[in-house]
């Protein structure tokens, strides 16, 4: 059993930290979607990694729980501890230096606490790409987006988070550094220990700094939003681009029809991209050494209208157009934001299953009640958010009885398609139920083991992935 | 304790699982160096993963060791058990069907015994490429490549055998089965099982079968062999390369001129590439959606000649040329092979370390004796082949006292820099005492939690990767 983080023991780990321990703020308790409110004996906010060595061996030596936190973003409740003993937070927002960049190896090595922005930034400086997009680059840290394995837009290329990180350091449960910050492209010296702390969601060890994957910028960049007549089409198209665009291809998103009508509803100020909006379109954005990215993306509009997959489109014939066509897409969460979720979804799916399980889904919700879908995402990866909201209005919590059903329903059909509740979102503390249900058993018994062999005291992020 | 493999334990098994026991014939001691000579009380040949579970519960039950066995080509003995109480050696080979292929997702669902050439051919089949390619792939078993993490000549672009999987369905050392064979590009369900099994070299579970990711065939190729100064100007021809080709490119491979003067040395017959051999070359492969690579390729090499970069080379101009630059690349191991190597280090190193560990480990090594060195390989991935050679008309055998020192002052010096000395063969049991010495305490310390945890009697290939 954990102890509480009591004052006194704040107090002992003052003495030695001077101006490192801080008392809760809120900031430090919330989450993005309001469900859940955190607690804390006490806010670490240590400067160098000897110091979170230090705090993490006293939890250790005490029994305390530790949650660690980067920006605070998480949606799945990963970063706020809700029950149990209260627990010391450990923000590493203080651990922002960019430690070293070395252009001519595409590496660079950054603390946990550098938000992904000011990652970005590091990298244009040296002209070059840390390719890891999300939503909420401004406050989200490094940090988080390697111990979640966040994805993003632009995974279809470039990977997921754990695929763009070479090395870490680490302070284990027991406050010891594994120090394996190595910028080497092949390294087969025993288990593959990155990976299991990516991704880990902070249940095993404290990521203190990380050797980031850096890319070439691309000279010439272009979008274009198409117009398909279906998720199977769109599909089609994929396979289309992947073949004549190749390794260029950095994102294939997935739009509905119902996200440019809750644009129109929430937001009417946005111009909306088409005079009568469609049912499915697909924004394709292409990154290239060199070349005429615009005569490319007309090129695959022409063979995909021939093929019939295409059926409208716009071609970006600017940057500030592209930019345009990306807030789109990105203000669409926005959207949702405002009309108000029943039940989010973050699933993915083998590519193969898409076109069958939308039109499935979405009958057997409207079995349940008169729904609106905004099913939208990285159709690229098979990730999908499938999201359920309340008739035209309408609010989400008249229909709050059925939330659980329709979670339910979505995700037995997503696991009995060979798919993810959880694609790039995590697990968080909003979903070990799911995965006690839904994980193989060999592979949650092998988690435990793990979990127990390395934080045999569990003080590391309590609840969390693992109950 | 483990317990011998012995008649009693054969029959009993062999009773339960009829024409599967075989005693044991010397292709399953055997390894290709003949360093080292494997031992046996019987080898299983299983047909399903219902029966490798059987086979692996039974020696957990009896406390028997138990040694995976793909295709025998690997280089640090992980395959050859020589010493201590005597194994079951487990071959998967006749586990070698595909079990389904989903082309429009480029995913192939593969079991274990299949060799890398029938993945290549059945990915072909449906117009899709596997892009893991490795010398021995005639050979060699696609559950011994990911159970090794292997590397080869394309890690550049695709990476390594960890990143071209996206799920596995393994036999945990309790003989349960873990069905992880997702075909999704992002699920953050719980721990990175599938990376840790990958690079475990059969040390915490058997691999039975895996989701293979496939890529889309490559519509126009070349391959240019092109002569540099030094390794500095060819990594400064890497960075132009990939700012010029991006991720087209699909190789950089270094080749020295001592290479080439094996070749002479014992290969007569073919021809070599230039009339005086360069000290350095680099042989640089691109695979294109469409285009003209050649074109591309004397763009590069203008670019290069320009910078001071090439000083000389050959561009294919068919496909046949391409296949002889890499028939030439692909001999120099066989003529190292017939010189006969001292000592052999397959080493990673950060790309900026390279230029200067070449000269001063080959001074230093000077110092110790007339060797002659043989630096090749990927230098893309930061990871050279660094041999040591008897100078002509001596043996290996005659320097023998000093192969460990030899050894010894390499793998120091690539550590010093932070590089890797296992990059791509793995640890195996040649390099367990590297392992312990130079790896970092915390990992080791984790590596040794996770196997006690994952495989508590220590069945699992004993004395592979750790004591």
């Amino acid at each position: 059993m954990l102890n509480p983080c009591s004052p006194d023991f704040v107090a002992s780990l003052a003495a030695r930290l001077p101006e490192t321990l801080t008392a809760p703020e809120p900031r430090w308790l919330e989450e993005p979607r309001g469900k859940w409110q955190g607690q804390a004996g006490a806010v670490a906010r240590p400067r160098t990694t000897a110091e979170v060595a230090q705090i993490v061996r006293a939890c250790a030596e005490a029994r305390v729980g530790l949650v660690p936190w980067g920006g605070g973003t998480g949606l799945v409740g990963g970063q706020v501890m809700t029950e149990g003993p209260l627990p010391l937070v450990l923000s590493l927002e203080r651990m922002n230096r960019m430690r070293a960049v070395y252009p001519s190896e595409n590496v660079m090595l950054v603390e946990a606490g550098m938000t992904l922005a000011e990652v970005h930034a590091a990298a244009a400086e040296v002209e070059r790409v840390f390719p890891l997009t999300l939503a909420s680059q401004g406050s989200c840290r490094i940090g988080g987006n390697l111990a979640t394995n966040a994805g993003g837009v632009n995974v279809v290329r470039y990977g997921n988070a754990r695929d763009l990180c070479l090395g870490l350091e680490v302070v284990m449960a027991d406050g010891t550094i594994w120090n394996g910050l190595k910028r080497l492209r092949k390294d087969n010296t025993g288990y593959d220990l990155r990976g299991l702390m990516i991704g880990s969601e902070g249940s095993l060890g404290v990521i203190t700094a990380a050797a980031l994957r850096l890319f070439p910028v691309n000279r010439a960049e272009g979008a274009a939003l198409l117009v398909v007549p279906g998720p199977a089409e769109a599909l089609a198209l994929l396979a289309l681009a992947q073949e004549r665009l190749g390794p260029g291809l950095s994102a294939f998103e997935l739009i509905s029809g119902q996200g440019l009508a809750f644009l129109a509803e929430t937001m009417p100020q946005i111009r909306q991209p088409f005079a009568e909006a469609p049912d499915w379109m697909v924004l394709v954005d292409l990154g290239l050494t060199g070349g005429d990215p615009e005569a490319e993306l007309v090129g695959l509009y022409e063979a995909g209208a021939e093929a019939g997959l295409v059926l409208d489109g716009v071609i970006a014939q600017s940057s500030a157009q592209r930019a345009g066509l990306w807030d789109l897409r990105e203000t669409i969460p926005l959207a949702n934001r405002a009309v108000g979720a029943i039940s989010s979804h973050d699933i993915s799916l083998p590519l193969s299953e898409i076109p069958g399980f939308i039109p499935a889904a979405t009958e057997a919700l409207m079995r349940l009640g008169p729904f609106r879908i905004n099913c939208f995402g990285h159709l690229g990866d098979g990730n999908l958010h499938f999201n359920v909201f309340p008739p035209k209005g309408q609010k989400a919590a008249e229909f709050k009885a059925l939330a659980g059903e329709v979670q339910e329903l979505v995700h037995q059909r997503v696991v009995d398609l060979g798919g993810s509740f959880s694609a790039e979102h995590g697990v968080g503390r909003l979903k070990v139920g799911d995965l006690e249900r839904w994980g193989d058993g060999a592979k949650l018994a092998a988690m435990k083991a793990i979990k127990a062999a390395l934080d045999p005291h569990g003080i590391m992020n309590p609840g969390a992935v693992l109950r």
